[in-house]
């Protein structure tokens, strides 16, 4: 599989805008404070279904020539790029065929149905989640759009960093939370193209470290067991996005749960805004790592919002 | 005492533009669609304190002279209000009287001191508040800063619809909670005056609907006792906010504490935004009477975003 280039995020961006959110950059005196650096959070937690996610889906959906969309498209996930492709899917006025574990949350269920998204259930294994979605795909011809090791995907998460890069142009070093790898991947890209002094570094949960290990021994490491709040960021990069991320990355820094818990408070006490734990990882590596970002500007993407608020881990 | 008028709101917007955050103004397509209307969200939840209330007490910080500023100012509060003239005596470099009731939450003493407030608490009754802060006075000699029944205050507070209507030139409605009415009463004053047509509504929780009781019986009646969720808005208007509220304002409504959290929920689900309960209550009123906004440019103020994370209402 091809390294998508900044060309393809540029592309993507042409292509999506009329449909995102040109989400806000906002700071805080108070977390610059105690962080000891200029943190400047890029909000894609008000990106539409609330997370960066829609990005990639849009450009995936949208990059599909007239007679191959009208199929429709068809992944397997219980988070946020369900609900994105759902709403991307509606957006072109094509179908959207979601594979959901039957015992995801309620309220996930809730938000691809309100998309239009059409839920096939399966067990909660790997395997039946493939083998439901191959069937589903065989059934309907529908076009399947993975979460994050695709091409299309990785250029429309990359136009976050394009908005970014632009409305703070003076950025040292940019975070991203990991899980899959293609936020991260499609920040590299275009935030070295746009800067090649940039330090790229992504923040990972401790209990979910496959990106940490992965980078550190320059070789791909699924990930066995995951135990971290940060339900995001569960997943192992594919084989596309480890390939961008050991040419683009600076580093990568993990966190506790506790860490992750503290940061994401500090977010909403002091910014009053919702971001889910996922969003809070990197706020957590800064306050963890001062000395590496000591009077740094430093660029932090929020990546959602999504949370139960029935169920928050206050 | 003298209705501040339109040119005392420019003054004191001169005044405090530097201290203070020129917040945004967010809108959220699914909120309008459930609303029927246009909604736009003044988002004063971004403010410094999280909250207006620092734009009245900026303005009656920095209006006063050198040698009356430099012994301090006082107030009886353990709200919004203690918490911005603390940190706006701090932007002075003069000493805040904070008195507050024994049993004032951790929360809000943990903000005052945080902002430097000197803290001397008294019985919880508001004869003992008012003995308190009168000592503390004559001891000091500090100036009294009240919450809202006074003119600096409502011109402070009246600079947030200036930056509103210079945001968003088309709103047919403004609407803001009320409790003491300096927000009200600010707004109602640069609303009428820069747009005589435009409707000023108030949003009050049931609970506490002593300013709904008075404008419609044209007498002040103050509130005896109060039982809603809305803590910033337990307070009886005074004279000056009451006669400034009959003279501009067209209409106030009310809403239950079901209906008051059924917005906030929305708010917080929808917007990925805090806000507190007094903030909500003027979008349940939108969604409680959709007729009367049906299709109408409607501009609300979210007056705060101070919650206690750890005893939610959800």
């Amino acid at each position: 599989m091809d390294i998508p280039k900044f060309s393809d995020i540029e592309d993507a961006y042409m292509r999506i805008e009329k449909y995102i959110h040109f989400t806000p950059v906002l700071s805080s005196a108070a977390i610059n404070q105690i962080a000891g650096c200029n943190v400047f959070f890029k909000c894609e937690n008000f990106q539409k279904v609330g997370a960066f996610k829609y990005r990639g889906a849009c450009n995936a959906v949208f990059s599909l020539s007239d007679e191959v969309a009208q199929k429709g498209v068809g992944t397997h996930s219980s988070g946020n790029h369900a609900a994105a492709l759902a709403l991307a899917a509606k957006q072109r006025g094509i179908a959207a065929y979601i594979v959901m574990p039957e015992n995801a949350p309620e309220i996930k269920k809730k938000a691809v149905k309100g998309y239009g998204g059409q839920i096939t259930f399966c067990k909660p294994t790997l395997q039946a989640r493939e083998d439901t979605l191959s069937e589903v795909l065989l059934k309907t011809g529908a076009t399947m759009v993975h979460p994050y090791n695709q091409k299309e995907i990785i250029a429309g998460q990359g136009t976050c960093a394009l908005e970014f890069m632009q409305q703070q142009d003076d950025l040292d070093i940019i975070i991203t939370p990991v899980g899959g790898g293609g936020l991260l991947s499609g920040t590299s890209i275009t935030a070295k193209y746009l800067n090649p002094d940039i330090k790229v570094f992504a923040a990972e949960p401790e209990g979910a470290d496959d990106a940490y290990r992965s980078f550190k021994s320059q070789e791909l490491i699924p990930v066995q067991t995951t135990n971290t709040i940060a339900d995001g960021l569960l997943t192992s990069l594919g084989e596309l996005t480890f390939k961008v991320i050991m040419k683009n990355v600076d580093d990568i820094y993990t966190a506790s749960d506790v860490e992750i818990i503290e940061a994401m408070r500090l977010i909403w006490e002091r910014m009053k805004i919702i971001v889910e734990p996922s969003s809070a990882v990197a706020l957590a590596i800064v306050l963890k790592n001062k000395e590496v970002f000591k009077d740094r500007n430093v660029g932090i993407i929020l990546s959602g919002g999504n949370v139960d608020l029935a169920h928050l881990h206050f």
